[in-house]
This record gives structure tokens, C-alpha cells and sequence, in this order.
């Protein structure tokens, strides 16, 4: 029984730090990585990537919608063509600076409001992987387990990773609990760790009311910013490795998740 | 007896066009496409390419400053390290868009004052240019003939291709005739014609007062904006077929020019 | 009897032209001039800021969504308070170019997808003028007529002036016919110049089916870009004037139409 | 006897934050507020012009290069008519959030690399004047004194205030002793209280050897960022009341110094 611990990183931008990348890159087994259009920029990506390759961490390309002041966090319409495009020029860019520092863009994840969007959209979602398919066919697909986005994987029959939130509670159908719910962002560590064992062992979701949702529970997205998140990655971590699971990177998944 | 032609293109953005890119690749062997800092965008890089790839015309990274409205033609002043990961940035981003057009980036060029500057400066060329080769060892390098471009290869024993300007005339150092005095630019494209044949044969620069400096006459710059720059790009190619000269890639020579 | 015409112009950028101003400054009375976010940027401002004052032509600010690569037609979500302050921002830059050349801002429209979104949402379109208003509570507010904006404008009791469309053809509840249907876009500039005398003698907005709308025809849309544009301008120009209606600047109204 | 304290702020960025404006509000007389070039941006313009309002603390405009990235600190290449347009731009977007929220641009300070050229080049400052001028031409322009700065107001006739730095070493010639030089940074916050009531009482910069440069010290520079930044700041502020100068924003100056 085994998996990874993603975060997303290479998030400050010139002169503006954000984020903990050096701790959590000891606890993490993936990295997602801006790409410069919400965050990030040539400079910031080379020193992250850098920085993974030495905690022997996989890199991913994390594209989101050109707007950095808006931290790639409002939604915008982009035509389906242009998504391709949009994914492929911020992955081809990860590629290169990861090449430069002797890693490789091993997996993408879809950043702020265009993952929310293609959660929703399977057929947008499908443009940006077909995106990055185009420039990398064996590249692994992370995604919002249960979402549109798995739908679209599932589709295109690509290599793929689901994705759940160690501290975020879910809803019955799968969709997470609205922030402005009591209990919608778990911030006691134990309890984060104590349900990402759970998970992990039962291969499914399990929502706020006690109900198990199948689901492929490759990967568990730890929070890189606030004051707590630091503690709250390594206390998951080792709660998982405690249980006995072991933390190594995604292997990524090829077809739908009945199948595997 | 054979030269490369190359243009800039792929200068367009979001709703401004630029250029007479699809007459010029009837024209050229080689194409220098923006990569979306000083010109271009994503969508304008995918559709770029592509024609270039219909008319199997060479795919090179064109990277410039980070300056739009400037049109990267004014200087700035970047770190070393901050070229390196500027021109890694670009040609990643310009490799993606060609892989998903089913091309690949073979050479790049540096663009406006990015290039200018580099000209006058072999560690400034330096840095850029170990940016690119730390993404692809193999990449061509297009550099001014006979500037300190040309030191910088050199030094970095990296492949390249050295480049003269049909319509621009020199001086006896090798340097450009100031755009201010006349006969600086060259708009009869008989004599534009005439005088790349004189340079290629000859394998040097032929400057205003007739002195022959020796140079790597790889390739020739044709320029793709202005009235008339498909007609003098038309009428070079075919002033070089006439003379017997094949018109076709370069294959990038490595080491000092003296050894070849 | 009178009317304004008004035009978006000063949507140049950097290197690339866009518009045809200097001849629609000598047609329109009221120019609409990008403030550098979807277009335009200091210099183009103020260039076309200088050829308004030289035609004695009114000036207005015309912000967008922050979005130039897809020219500020992109739908993007921005809270109501980022709204505020970008309407600020740019209507400020406006003014300040506009000053420097011996001119001012009289009037503010907006752009694009930021004019779509508002013409359908009263409470978004109040957020936009009340930035603008908060700068100066004197400018008037340029609106589509009988949309969500007007409802804006009359909520807020501030001076405006209702526009409309020579060459869209209208539906019966006032909204455009779509431009995907024919006959949505009218292209011949002597039905495009009757149909406004029309309007205007009606003081009413004339659907497809002949259907009248009362409406606030304060001013009258003319494109610039696109072959026929001028040309379509000019005889709409003409055939007002013809008609004998007065061609002047709007003085913009106070409080709801039916008080007028 | 009487100085004012400025320091630069509004430097945060969409979602990054930077500098204790808050802190710095309750010690300054005036706020040089960055206008999104380089950093800020409308909503971060309009947060940091209120909390300087209710702190009753005067507004300036502080330009910079178009350079996000590089913080507005690498050195470009303008033009002087794109530089005059570029602070008409910048002034004219933080005068519309100033109105906004109750309050009013009183005073311009360069910033960044646009600043360090403009000390050099009196022609360069005199441009960037010209701009802000041609929108208010009562505005006060802050000069770091005894630069080509100060030689370009007092050329120009114009409204200004020199600034002398509280933490940092001057040379015999009135320049900063460079950064990498012992002693070229005070750390010590009582020493910068005791010398900047030294100099103002002196109406002198005081030299690292002790020579005395008549200078126009109007106005004291504080910084907003590092650990200390507010310690120090408050330690100046403390030194100058005790000392018996009075603390209020600059009138400004008219003419040259040596008729004041």
C-alpha cells in the first residue's frame, strides 16, 4: 500500500516570496510548479525545480490562466483552442527549465479557477490534457478525484493520477464542502493525518456523513501556505508512514478507475 | 554551394497581425518564430509553427526581452543568471508548441536589443546561449557574423550557424553602417540579390568599400515586415537559384570559424 | 434635433497599428480611447488623445478587463470591489493623458466583455460607474441603451447618455441579433446611415420586425476597423446631417428615461 | 525647524505581500505609493491610499520602469517622450485612487532604476518631469538631493522637496557609498536618529568623512522592508521630535537652493 504527497510550489514572483517550498520538499513526493502566467517566473521556476531535483521530489507543471494578479484565481473564458495552447506553451516552459537543472516534467496539474473549471467540464478539461498530451503523450494527468476532470482522463485513456485534499471535508458527491461551512477546512494535523490513513486504506473518499466513494487515491494534496501548513504536511506524513503506507511517487494509472 | 534563407515571424499578438509570414515561408528555409516576450502568443506560436511545419520550413526559438509595448527593442539590464533562465523559459515554451504541430526547434536566434546587445558582449552572449544549451545540448545557434555572438559559440564549442543581412550594408569592422546614413539600407532587390550571391560564393562579408572579410555565410536574413520585403526576399532566392546556389537548412558548424 | 457619433479608437498597442483614428476623428464627435488594459498603452494614448483635441473631438475613457492578448473580450470574474478600482485606475490614466495634451475626459464607456457582462448585470455595471464616478461625479456614463447598464445609471442618478448601434440589427426586447444569423450585421452603409435617421427622429430603438423601442438615442456607435468602416461612418455622418440633425457632442441626461 | 519623513509603500501584489505600511503610516509625514508598474496595483493602490488617508499622511506618486518582475530595479532604455508618457500614466492612475478614497496626490517621486538613471541624467529627470507636470502643475516633485534629480527641478522651475537617506553613508561627492563597501548600510537606529538631526539642523548632508554638503534636506527617506525597517523608523522619528524638529509634510521648494 503506497502514496504521494503533492503540494503545489514555485509560487513567489520577482521580488514577492511566497510559500514554505524548502520545508515542504522534504515532505512531499511531488512538486507542482508554476509556470509563470499565476505565479512563478523563469527565475523562480529554475531555483524550485532545482530544489526538487536535490529532494529527489517529481516535477510537475502546474499551468493556470494568465492573470497574476488575480493569482490565476478568477475564471476566465478561453476557447477550447486556446487552452491547448495555453497548456502546452506554460508545459514546454517547465520542461525546459527542469531539463536545465537535470529533472524532467514527469506530471500536470491544472491550477486555481481553470482546475475548478475543467472540474466541473469534462469537455474543457479535455482541451487542456489533449494540451499537454501533444507535447508529451506518456506525461501523467493529475486530477480531482471523482470530478469531470477524471472523466476527461478516463476519455482521452491516458496515464493518470487521482488527487484528494488532506484537509478539505467532501459532500456526498464527492464535491468539497464550501468553505464557508463549519468543518470545511480541517485544521487540527491529527485529524488530517488520521483520515488520509482512512482513505488511503479504503481507496475511496469518505465524506463528512461517513460514506465511502471508490475513488483513486493516488496522491493527497497538502497546503503549502499559512502558518500551520508546514506542520500539518509532515504530521500526515507521518501518520501515513506509521499506518504503514509507504510515500512514494505515483506510478500514474492508464484508463478508467473501474478498470484498475 | 549552398545558404540558408531565414525571417523573424510569429511577431503577431492576441488581435494585431504582424508580418507576411505564410508568403514568407514560400521563401525562407528557416523560420526565427517569437516566443510570446516580445511578441507572439500562444495561440500565434501554435499557428506559426504549423505553417512552418506545411512548408517544411526550419523551426528556430526567437527569444527577446520581456518587453511587449517595447516590441523587445529597447536594452535592459538582466542578471546572467536571470538570460539563462529567460532563454530557457522561451525555447521550452517554443519546443512544446513545435512538438505539437509535429516539428521541433532546431536553431535559435536572439531577438532585438536582447541580440544587440549581445553582439557587443560575448558573456552576455554566453549566458544566453548556455540557457538554450542546457535545455538541448544539439540546438543550432544563429549568430550575427563576425560579432562577439560569434566569440561566444566559439568559446562554448556548441554547433551554429553564422548570419549575414542582405539589405543592410557593412563596414569595414564588420559592423553595420548606421540605419542613418545613406546607403545603410539596401531597398533595390537586384543589388540585394546581387551582393548575397558576391557573399555566399565568396564565404564573407563584402563590406561598403569592397574590403572581403572572411565569415560564416550560413545564413542570410531577409527581413518580413515593410512594403517590399516579400519582393527583395523573393528576388534573393531566386538571384542565389540562378547563381547555382541551393537553397536549403543549415546544418550548424561547430568549433572556430578557422578550423572549418 | 441632434446626435453624437462616437468610435472606440487609440486601440493600437506597442509595434502594431489597429483602427483607421485620424480619419474617424474627422467623422465622430465623442472618441472612446483604450486606457492600456484590453489596449492601447501610454504612448498611443497620448498620441490619440492629441488627435481628438486637434478635432475638437469629446473624450472618453473606455476601460477593459485587464487582458490584452485577448483584447478585453474574454469574460473573466472579478469581485465588484477589484471592478471599482480598475475602473478607477484606468479612467485616472485617461484623464492625466488627456490633460498633458490640453484636453479631459468628458465621458467613460466600457469595453468589450466588461460591457457584455455589465449590460446583463445592473449591480456589476453599478460597481464599474460608481468607480468612475467616485473619480469625478461630473463624468457622464455612456450606456447601451435598455440594458442592464441603463438600469445602472438610473439607479445611481448620474448624468449619461444612451447609445446605439448603426450597423447591429436589434431583437424585439432590445438585445443585438445574433451575429451568427443573418442579416445580424448590416454591411451597407446607405441602410446602416436611414435606418439611424430613423432612430434618432423616433427617439426610439427599430427592431428587425419594425417593432419601437423607446430609448435614450444619445449617440451612435460607428466601428473603425474592419474595410468599410470609414466609408459606413462617413455616410451615416451624411445622412443625418441631410436629415437635418444636428451632429454634437451628447450633454448626457440625469435620472430615468421616462423623466426625459 | 521642521522635516518631513517619507517612505515608499503600496508595494504588495495581487496576492503577495510586502513592506508594514501600517507600521509605516503612524511614523511617515508622506507615502511615495507605487502605481502598478512595478508593483502595486489597483486594488493594492486603493487599500494603501485610504489607510494613508485616515493616518492624514500626504499621497506622492512613485512611478516605475514596466517591470513587475525585476521589482522596477533593472535599468531600460526609453525614450524621453515614452518617459514623459509613462509617468503622465502612472500619476494619472494613482490621482483617480487618490480622489477615490478622499484624497489627493501631492507629491512625484521616482522609483527604482528609473530613479538611480535620472540622478545621473538631468535630461532623462527633466523628461520624466515634464510628464508629471504637463497633468498638475502645482505637484511637488521629490529629488534625491544634490543629483541631477535636483539640477532637473531647479532647471524646470518647478515645485520640489529634497530627500537625504536615513540609513545610508554618503561619499565627498554627495553619492551613496556603495552597498558592498563596510559602514555603506546604518543598522543601527540610533546612530540614524543622531545623524539625520545632525543634517537637518545643518541643512547639510554630512559625509562618511565629515564634510558638509550644502543640501536641500526638506524631506528624510525611510525604508518599509527588513526585519528592523519600522524599528528604525520610529528610532528617527523619536531622535528628530526630541531633538525639537518639528515633524510635517514638505511645502515645497521653488528655484534653485542657493536662492532659498
Amino acid at each position: 500500500m503506497h502514496v504521494d504527497l503533492n503540494a503545489d510550489m514555485g509560487e513567489s514572483f520577482g521580488p514577492w516570496p511566497m510559500g514554505s517550498d524548502a520545508a515542504l520538499l522534504e515532505v512531499i513526493t511531488s512538486a507542482n510548479v508554476a509556470c509563470g502566467f499565476h505565479a512563478g517566473d523563469w527565475d523562480v521556476m529554475a531555483q524550485t525545480m532545482g530544489l526538487a531535483v536535490a529532494n529527489n521530489v517529481g516535477i510537475g507543471a502546474h499551468p493556470g490562466f494568465p492573470d497574476l494578479q488575480g493569482f490565476g484565481r478568477r475564471r476566465m473564458h478561453l476557447s477550447h483552442d486556446s487552452l491547448r495552447n495555453l497548456v502546452r506553451y506554460q508545459l514546454g516552459a517547465a520542461q525546459a527549465m527542469a531539463r536545465s537543472v537535470g529533472g524532467e516534467v514527469r506530471h500536470l496539474k491544472l491550477h486555481g479557477a481553470l482546475a475548478n473549471m475543467a472540474s466541473e467540464d469534462s469537455a474543457m478539461a479535455m482541451a487542456c490534457y489533449e494540451g499537454a498530451l501533444s507535447v508529451d503523450p506518456d506525461i501523467i494527468i493529475m486530477v480531482l478525484a471523482a470530478t469531470q476532470q477524471q472523466d476527461a482522463v478516463e476519455m482521452l485513456g491516458c496515464r493518470w493520477a487521482g488527487e484528494i485534499f488532506a484537509d478539505r471535508a467532501y459532500n456526498d458527491d464527492a464535491t468539497l464542502v464550501d468553505r464557508s461551512l463549519p468543518g470545511a477546512v480541517i485544521h487540527d494535523a491529527d485529524v488530517a493525518g488520521a483520515r488520509m490513513v482512512e482513505m488511503v486504506r479504503a481507496d475511496a473518499i469518505i465524506t463528512e456523513s461517513g460514506k465511502h466513494i471508490p475513488a483513486a487515491v493516488d496522491t493527497i494534496c497538502l497546503h503549502g501556505d499559512g502558518a500551520t501548513a508546514v506542520q500539518i504536511a509532515r504530521t500526515v506524513r507521518s501518520a501515513l508512514a506509521e499506518a504503514g503506507i509507504t510515500l512514494k511517487r505515483f506510478d500514474g494509472r492508464q484508463g478508467a478507475i473501474s478498470n484498475t
